[in-house]
């Protein structure tokens, strides 16, 4: 499929818009807008680019692509949070909520070449984005990142960053830096923000993170030496845990719910 | 450490400069030229930006931000292709050298706002590009690619592509697109490149690949269903190959060897 594809006039889509991060979704329901493009309120695409998106319970998707403040489609819905998709366990949906929003993300922030100031154009047969001036070609952003949860007995290394509200602990996540392996990240990131050392990291599975563009990594280590200390600029406060006496942690469907939960069954499986 | 903190006078350092994507040796030296700014035949640093990159045998190493077709450094050394330091094992000077590389091609593609087309200012306490008119902040790019080692019982699949020399035959990679956790990508990209379906993915270990900028997740995975059907736009030929008849594969130092090498590994311990 050509990212440009245009639906046909009578095929019945899901049209998805995204605006200061969010998704337009039909009132009441959790579903972004869907049907025949003359059958709903929809302003005149040709105004638009539209990006084809992929399919969603055997229909096709497209991308209208907004701009800043566009107020035009607001009679198609309310904005709905991408989180609270993912949240209630529509993985498919989130999939492509999460594409819609990193290609808007895309789409608006390589309008200009980087490297010469140059308008840049839209490749027509792959998404990305072309200098016709000095040849400069971007793809969509995604910048990959580790999270592990790291385990010393039967307890777990969680902790509270500055921007979580009071009560809520996680486990430790950090972007990967130029030039590293993840494996170089895990060791650097555990460092920095909780001052130990860890071994037998295992690798447990990953997650689109699309705010704005975040791929999270998923990993569960063990505590090799050093006692906890904590970054002051990065964490309020932290601790290991025991395994069955935890905190309040974020909610199911966030990678961070699920590292927890494989070493808590790790964990059990060896007591029992 | 700050990103723009500049070398003391009297620092015996390591300096990196890279043009054209290679970086600047000593003449017959594996190593980049190093020593005390003042003994070496270095143009005025007060012209250029001095990037800090971290250490490398106890001694910190700089970048010097070379703009395209500098030729001010052409006395302190020749240039040497960083694919190369990677295959001489040399693992440390190459996570640094990797890092000047694509610290220097963020910086020379992030002069503009992408969003807005104003000039851009380099954020003083971290690796990043802001834009003061529009607020949009950059950080050095990383393009997640996956790459898979597929086993059907005691063979492997592996493939040339369009740009490799005749005979040299490698495993499956590509990119990872936005939305998609890496289980996705590496179920689209078998699937696309040669039709098959794979289970049981394990991860092995990750590299940094910074050609320009991508980091490689290595995995190994066992085939599931569907013949071979080679993407005629990528690949010019591949097949199932017996782990004990490899043809040409990449050299030791790619992870695209090692792939192949735990898979073989792992089959041999099977088989004993
Ligand atoms: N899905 C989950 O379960 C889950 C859980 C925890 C964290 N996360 C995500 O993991 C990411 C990292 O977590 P954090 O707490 O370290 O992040 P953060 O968002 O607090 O970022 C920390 C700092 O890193 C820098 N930064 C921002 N973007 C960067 C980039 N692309 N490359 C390099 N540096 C960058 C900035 O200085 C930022 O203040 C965030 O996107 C966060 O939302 C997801
Ligand atoms: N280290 C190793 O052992 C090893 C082995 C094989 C491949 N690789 C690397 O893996 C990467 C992927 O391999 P490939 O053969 O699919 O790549 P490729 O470089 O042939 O790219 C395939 C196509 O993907 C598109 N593309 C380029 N950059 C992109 C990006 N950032 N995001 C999305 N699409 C992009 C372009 O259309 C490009 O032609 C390359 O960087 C390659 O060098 C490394």
């Amino acid at each position: 499929n050509k990212p440009y594809q245009r639906p046909a006039a009578d095929e019945p889509a899901w049209w998805f818009i995204v605006a200061g991060g969010e998704i337009i979704l039909e009132r009441g329901e959790s579903l972004p807008p869907h049907g025949i493009l003359n059958q709903i309120p929809m302003p005149d695409l040709s105004d638009y680019k539209v990006v084809y998106l992929g399919e969603l319970r055997e229909r096709n998707c497209y991308l209208i692509l907004a701009d800043y403040g566009d107020t035009q489609f607001a009679e198609l819905g309310e904005f709905g949070n991408v989180r609270e998709i993912l949240l209630q366990g529509d993985e498919e949906l989130f999939a492509v909520a999460a594409r819609a929003k990193q290609f808007t993300e895309f789409l608006l922030t390589h309008r200009f070449c980087g490297r010469c100031g140059t308008r840049m154009q839209a490749v027509d047969w792959e998404l990305a984005m072309h200098c016709h001036s000095c040849q400069h070609r971007c793809y969509p952003r995604i910048s990959p990142c580790i999270i592990v949860a790291i385990r010393k007995g039967n307890q777990v290394l969680l902790a509270r960053g500055k921007r979580h509200p009071e009560g809520l602990f996680s486990v430790l996540a950090g972007f990967v830096e130029s030039g590293e392996t993840l494996e170089q990240t895990l060791a650097r990131e555990v460092m920095e923000e909780a001052g130990v050392e860890i071994k037998n990291i295992e690798y447990i599975s990953s997650q689109s993170w699309p705010f704005p563009h975040s791929l999270m990594i998923g990993f569960i280590a063990e505590w090799e030496a050093g006692e906890i200390h904590l970054d002051p600029f990065e964490l309020e406060e932290g601790d290991w845990f025991p395994i069955d006496a935890l905190p309040r942690v974020p909610p199911q469907g966030t990678i961070a719910y699920k590292l927890i939960d494989s070493l808590k069954r790790k964990i059990e499986q060896e007591t029992t």
